[in-house]
């Protein structure tokens, strides 16, 4: 079982996206902290020297990979934020479409997860960054319905808390043996999403 | 930060008690690979022949710890079920509650569900059983609500899911610094429990 490729599109070079997916599988297999550079290397098929060539450390390829993820994450979300449509709709493609990155990428979405601590305090700092922007707007979205009168929320924080913990979950459970297809997932978490804020799962 | 006692309720001796929260506190720490025996016996002040006089290996205790905390959560929401009470109200004092418990007991959770990869596969198999019969008392809840007309579920298999995800992804968002007491995240998780599954946020 390995990584796909799309798990780092916006990554130019081959090898850092090989390194990627092999820092993945071998974090996913033995955890950050007993996973040696060359345990990456020879996942790579390179030398450990061959790794350093683009990252300075073990930390700083878990950096890169947590950062990539997350602004792929954040960009794709703001995408779906930005394009005209109501927030019902939004929120369901928004959702559903993030959970279904979480089944497809569930290797590198539990690295960037459950790794996050042996990240360096400065590195936690800019991941931390990038999550709140990932929370901003989906809770814009949320906004959005309740303002418009779409969505029934009281605590808007914790309702976005709770959208993005439904769809980080799945990286959780999810493996390519269970019987729903990520098509099936995205629809799925789609109508939860607007369960969750209150909306009808079947508008217009 | 430690973990707190209440981690292992039924657990006899406090020695015992002492090498769970010591080995949650570690495997949080490093990772179940790159923690020794040694660590965990030094964090619970013993010798590591005083670990072995209690488990068999490191592996042995991930485990233990993994069985008892899975049986403590299926026997509470288990016996959530088995009050009398509407189905609605049944579902929000038990996701309200094992919510709490995820909030509380945050260090034990991430490990039980972290480091599930790293137990032995008949030992995996044990604690997928106890999983499923998790599954089954929130999925018998929700059939109960669907079968009294309270909860509109097209899936109860999916809506159980997501119940538990929600739950779940508590340990890993939750830490002491975050603004919610665990009592306010009872409140929250039961309301927000009842939105997924169709009911009315204020029944009665």
């Amino acid at each position: 079982m390995t990584s796909t490729s799309s798990a780092t599109p916006s990554s130019e070079s081959p090898t850092v996206s090989r390194l990627y997916e092999a820092a993945a599988d071998a974090f996913g297999a033995k955890g950050f902290h007993a996973t040696t550079t060359r345990d990456i290397a020879s996942r790579a098929g390179l030398s450990p020297a061959g790794v350093y060539v683009h990252f300075a450390s073990k930390e700083d390829l878990l950096y890169q990979l947590s950062r990539e993820g997350h602004t792929v994450a954040r960009d794709a979300l703001a995408r779906a934020a930005a394009r005209s449509s109501a927030p019902a709709e939004t929120l369901r493609s928004m959702i559903g479409a993030f959970a279904r990155w979480h089944a497809e990428q569930h290797q590198v979405a539990r690295i960037v997860q459950y790794e996050f601590r042996h990240l360096s305090p400065e590195h936690q700092h800019e991941v931390l960054t990038l999550r709140r922007e990932i929370d901003a707007v989906v809770r814009g979205v949320v906004d959005e319905g309740v303002a418009s009168g779409d969505f029934e929320v009281e605590d808007t924080h914790a309702a976005a808390l709770a959208l993005l913990s439904l769809v980080v979950d799945v990286a959780r459970w999810y493996h390519p043996g269970v019987q729903q297809t990520p098509e099936q997932i995205e629809q799925t978490y789609g109508a939860l999403a607007l369960r969750l804020v209150g909306a009808s799962p079947h508008p217009g």
